[in-house]
């Protein structure tokens, strides 16, 4: 299945017309001819089944056959917390993380960021997460969100069920001895290159987070945050073949 | 800890001299001194620890303080076989494999690849992965073999304990529940952009694999190669505090 991006999915009738960059996408890119079957998300969980009607580069007509409320969306909300790591090695976990099902990706600014995050590139970031939604045939987009302080970290703990950070320094644990199968959100968090300092680690296990090891040979930022999202996900069996209850969303669909 | 690499590792004195490359690269951009303990291996298991006695960037000269047989390698041996992908993003799983602990990575020329894999390119990817080994604080770099076909990967499945395939088309099993956490030998296939024919999967499937899914998001081959690997890693006790029991090799070093 092709997954297209509209933004006006959840509020269409019978029929539905595409913006022309998504239309030249449509036809020009993917050669879509009237009659196909195809398949639009506003990345808010909605997604509609189409039939092409006007392959019309300019402006895509198509008919709507059906709608459903967040297929292939895991039923965990998963929030990636990740220290400022470089923009290129940032984007890749963007895109990864969208894949394997992130709900929400949060830069931080822990005591050994270097990088920097400019504006634009945080807009780029937000166009991985799209592509990467129509990608993986998601139904939901990932927030990407401007990069935030250790206690806008520190409160985020709390508003989650569950709150895991990746720690070099941990001995005991792994994320398996830890991970609640059930939680309904949770948030995973990893420092950036250099890790986090012991007293940053200290303030987040006070603010309820539980640290993990993930092994005895170092990753970088990067693979760890891969690692974890992937890891997190198979624990509470959203990687396998059944397919998770499609779940309803606050806002309407039809 | 910081981890070097000195061919010559194994079969050392009570003194070792590094060559140019790694003297400048541990005396100027790591600028060490003399009397610094740093770390070396041979990328075939064994580790040395070093007291340096003359940092000249030229050759540097170290006191042996200690030697170690495989510290921080996994009990396991992983071989990822990967469909040929773009090379950048074929750089990207050497380097994220090797961190998490891989054995070896063997490209395959599957039916649906599209890339191409050059010679310069598999250099490069070698060098990765002795880079991903140091940064990691390994002591064995996988091998990146040469390109496979087809016939050579279904005769790989045999030779190790376990072989799982990543297959789309699997409504079944996810991967926590086909890996058996005891083999001692695996062998993990994910196929290139585009996947694997279905006839590819029954052959394979024939050969003694088994297919696994990833859950209902459709992951790129880079990402579900570096979950892949990550998931077995953890299903197999690999990523977690508890050090592994360090495991005689058949070279010795000592």
């Amino acid at each position: 299945m092709e997954m297209f991006f509209l933004a006006a999915a959840a509020d269409c009738g019978e029929e539905v017309r595409f913006p022309a960059h998504e239309s030249r996408h449509i036809v020009r890119a993917c050669r879509h001819r009237s009659g196909d079957r195809l398949f639009a998300t506003d990345g808010a969980g909605c997604e509609l089944e189409l039939e092409l009607a006007d392959a019309n580069p300019q402006a895509v007509r198509a008919r709507v056959l059906g709608r459903r409320v967040r297929p292939r969306e895991p039923r965990v909300l998963l929030t990636l917390a990740l220290g400022v790591i470089k923009p290129d090695r940032f984007s890749g976990v963007v895109e990864a993380a969208t894949q394997l099902g992130a709900s929400s990706v949060v830069p931080v600014l822990t005591a050994r960021v270097v990088a920097r995050l400019r504006p634009e590139r945080l807009e780029r970031m937000r166009r991985v997460a799209v592509e990467a939604m129509k990608s993986s045939t998601r139904t939901v987009v990932p927030d990407v969100t401007a990069p935030a302080g250790f206690d806008e970290l520190l409160g985020m703990v709390g508003r989650h069920e569950q709150a895991l950070v990746a720690y070099e320094g941990e001995s005991g644990p792994g994320m398996a001895d830890i991970v609640e199968p059930g939680a309904g959100s949770v948030l995973v968090i990893v420092g950036p290159e250099g890790g986090f300092e012991f007293g940053e680690v200290e303030r987040l296990r006070a603010a309820g987070a539980r640290s993990f090891s993930m092994g005895p040979r170092r990753l970088r930022s990067e693979v760890a945050a891969v690692a974890a999202v992937a890891g997190v996900m198979q624990l509470m069996s959203e990687m396998q073949g059944q397919r998770t209850a499609d779940k309803p969303m606050e806002r309407r669909c039809y």
